[in-house]
């Protein structure tokens, strides 16, 4: 059974991924193995994941073999357990708990070359619908806090599969990270009784400075204090807490401007790898009005060194201002 | 001039070097391209780097020559800028001051293939020394707040060049990093009277399970929620929070034991890519009674992707009672 541990200094929460228990000499002599035969994300491979739990699918087509257009499955080597109780307990000063969670991966299309960048509007909506389906079926069970759906696209980016795919976690507590946008946002809010998202929307609109694009009721910006070169933030325009309270519309306009900036990308970066992350709301407070959910895509163009693991604070070459530039200008 | 800049939801400052900006474009044909001509950290190599600011030198020798046996210089290509004021100011709800602060490099040996692994006592012992002298010498300018000491060894782990270095950097605010290592630590003290890395290492005695190693007044061990596999912790076993309070016999335990790690992580790792920092109390509190000067050791083995990205959350496939048995048998 996998673990979770609290670092009695930050509160930091870490996952003991027993299930992918490597003694250190395994890193002795590490080095990716050659995969060998059929991608298992490709149609005539269903039998290599483990069952579905949701899919597109044309009516008559059974469920785990072919004739989807997305499929979602247990993770074959996840990093939480889905079985079993949180079991939470001390040990002196330290505090532990069972590595309860759900680890799915999310299989975007049933083409092994397409991508989010090359997918119809349609097509990529599904995929966001997924996300919101399983979402929304796991926020009903009591041992969840929060989900995290995200993305690594490309080797460099930790992606093991080239099949498109993206990939969410549900856990037992909220993210340090989420809790900290939760904790800073709720202060705005006490000061100024306005959500911090929206200010920033507001300001970032009278100046056309880090904007990206905006069509369909989302806006693409540069944050102010990007940690990485071309860090992006696709956001809702108006204020809304919970991704997974999107209607079709929604989905659609974020399909639509997340495939418009991912082909900017795409050619301002000659294809990068890339992460996103989607930052919304807990489970238990799925109406805040200081949260407004949000979309991070970071392309990976650096390395992460010493003073960055060490400081928490980023060294970005690319001035926000420069980026939102070169991507607006790009057709999308 | 470099730019600090503050996200306004968390808090966290980014440095925006324009000093090596970049274009977007930057990165499309990017290539790591081969260094031409010779190692401007040998001896001979002196007057490739800025002026050095601190050497260990033979009587004779001058400034700027070879003889030298350890040398600190300027950052040739600096993420902060030495000279101006810090010129806080606001641009709507953001807020920004001047990148001013100081990157230096500290060149270890004049030996290129030599390593802090290698080395002798004295010689590391030397090192260290010198990460203390240019802590006391920046801490008397009013403009800092806070200095990291760190390093990055091997390409995987952001070093550019192969010849043994480390580096510092000084800011005028405190890395979040730090920041939220001192309010923890307060809190706890609130609640027990307490250091909690005195309660850890109190704790962590009564059984081997995560110590590694103890001499000289030193213990390297295995933190009990880990971030990285193998991740490591060098801390005083006494109650320090200041490191540039220490004497000369603490950095030839330091030395000792840093040594003695190292060697131990190489033969179990197979010389990986390492990072390590040095957590130290901020400039303005030397004798603070919760916080624990300690070296952070990571070994670079496993990529991070969109997860931890996203949530702050780690997976850590190496439980740390493994990690430390492993590194605790093998020989220093």
């Amino acid at each position: 059974m996998p673990e979770l541990r609290k670092d009695p200094i930050v509160g930091r929460w870490v996952i003991i991924a027993t299930e992918r228990a490597l003694r250190p000499s395994d890193f002795a002599a590490q080095a990716t193995p050659p995969r060998a035969g059929s991608c298992p994300f490709c149609p005539g491979g269903e039998e290599q994941t483990p069952l579905e739990i949701l899919a597109g699918r044309t009516p008559s087509s059974p469920a785990d073999g072919p004739g989807w257009t997305y499929r979602v499955v247990p993770n074959k080597f996840p990093a939480l357990r889905i079985e079993g109780d949180l079991d939470s307990s001390g040990e002196g000063l330290f505090d532990r708990m069972n590595g309860v969670g759900a680890h799915e991966v999310i299989i975007e299309s049933p083409d092994h070359a397409a991508s989010l960048a090359t997918m119809s509007v349609d097509e990529v909506a599904d995929v966001l619908g997924a996300y919101r389906e399983r979402v929304l079926d796991l926020r009903k069970d009591p041992r969840f806090a929060y989900v995290l759906v995200f993305k690594n696209h490309g080797e460099a980016a930790g992606a093991s599969l080239e099949h498109p795919h993206s990939q969410l976690i549900a856990t037992p507590i909220i993210p340090i990270m989420v809790h900290e946008e939760l904790e800073g946002a709720a202060d705005y809010y006490r000061r100024k009784e306005r959500c911090v998202w929206c200010d920033i929307l507001r300001q970032e609109r009278r100046t056309p400075g880090r904007i990206i694009a905006e069509r369909g009721g989302f806006v693409a910006l540069a944050p102010y204090a990007p940690r990485f070169p071309c860090e992006t933030w696709i956001l809702p325009a108006r204020h809304r807490a919970a991704f997974e309270e999107s209607g079709i519309d929604d989905l659609r306009g974020l399909a639509d401007l997340l495939g418009d900036f991912l082909r900017r990308m795409n050619r301002v970066l000659s294809q990068p790898a890339y992460n996103f992350v989607l930052h919304s709301s807990p489970f238990s407070e799925p109406d805040l009005a200081h949260f407004h959910w949000h979309l991070e895509i970071i392309p990976k163009l650096t390395r992460i060194a010493g003073f960055e693991w060490g400081s928490g604070f980023f060294i970005n070459p690319v001035p926000p201002e420069a980026a939102a530039a070169a991507l607006r200008e790009e057709a999308g």
